[in-house]
């Protein structure tokens, strides 16, 4: 498809295949459409790549990106979360979905992935430590654990919460619910999730 | 979404979700997903955008992509391809479907586009002049259009073949054939395409 094509668009190409989700034809469509810009836009927007590393940092409290110059994210700066919560997630975009939702007032700390043998990375590799210390410090009422609901998920959500456990065993641990989506039907959704979601019923 | 990210990477978001086919929750998994690089990935991304404009031109005859410091590109350039066909088409990523395919060993004129008063594209804003001066330059024998199947496409053919058939009435003007797409089932193929795919039969 890139033969006969110009290098500088064909590596740009290369660069757009190598997102998630962007197969060649995409990639080569993305290319094109940049192409139509005016050279300042398409300067401006290399600008904002390169500049992207040095723009943000994480925040030392949460773990979720913040301005680089900041110690604290927006979340933790803000003095209307709810302190007696602390919501356990594995990254930055988990976060953004929770508070795109609305559905959440707390606080967060983003573990860093969860445990995967088969992906190599073991519990030294996540935020476990950097956990317990917020928890001592802040002593929440609650830590409700959201970690993808996989296997993986699921035991490390087990396992941390035994750690946390083992610092203050009055400290109510929980995790969000699982069931059935909505929007789903019954005859749709996997053995698993309707094993779960009959084992939690509750009152209507 | 993007509300409580830092700066540069609500900016980096915003450009990828202009890109065609890419949401913003597309937008924001490539932005998140070029944080996982290295800072040396990202700045060499940034640089190839950057260095875009700069790193290419047009070819001085058919119009296509070529390297910045090249009047002609590849294809022209190649002794090889036939000088007797000239395959007219719309832009450079038809120029590279045709090539993939593998298809066609003939000379390429873009034009640019269609006629299209609705988007306001006129036949000014069309390579016409250019492509007659190349027809009277090389003399080929025949000279194929493939323009979009669309009305505006089909309006092309016949405007631009009328100008072509005006200075040598002799010329070989062709279309690509229009018909039932490979894999394509009878009953979900369109009335227009069932109608051209009739009235331009051939034998088994």
């Amino acid at each position: 498809m890139k033969e006969g094509l110009p290098k500088g668009l064909q590596e740009l190409i290369l660069y757009f295949s190598r997102f998630p989700g962007v197969g060649e034809k995409s990639a080569s469509r993305m290319a094109f459409s940049l192409l139509q810009k005016s050279s300042e836009y398409i300067e401006s927007f290399g600008g904002v790549v390169q500049s992207l590393p040095k723009s943000l940092s994480h925040c030392s409290q949460c773990f979720h990106l913040c301005e680089a110059e900041e110690e604290l994210c927006k979340i933790c700066k803000n003095p209307k979360r709810e302190d007696t919560l602390v919501c356990i997630l594995e990254s930055s975009l988990d976060l953004l979905a929770l508070e795109e939702s609305g559905s959440y007032t707390g606080r967060y700390f983003l573990l860093g992935g969860v445990i995967s043998p088969m992906d190599g990375i073991g519990p030294e590799e996540l935020r476990i430590k950097e956990l317990t210390e917020y928890i001592k410090r802040i002593c929440p009422e609650e830590v409700i654990f959201a970690l993808s609901s996989t296997q993986e998920g699921e035991a490390t959500t087990v396992y941390v919460s035994e750690i946390l456990k083992k610092y203050n065993s009055d400290l109510c641990i929980t995790r969000v619910a699982r069931g059935i989506s909505l929007g789903s039907s019954i005859q749709y959704t996997d053995k698993n999730t309707l094993e779960r979601a009959f084992s939690g019923r509750g009152g209507v």
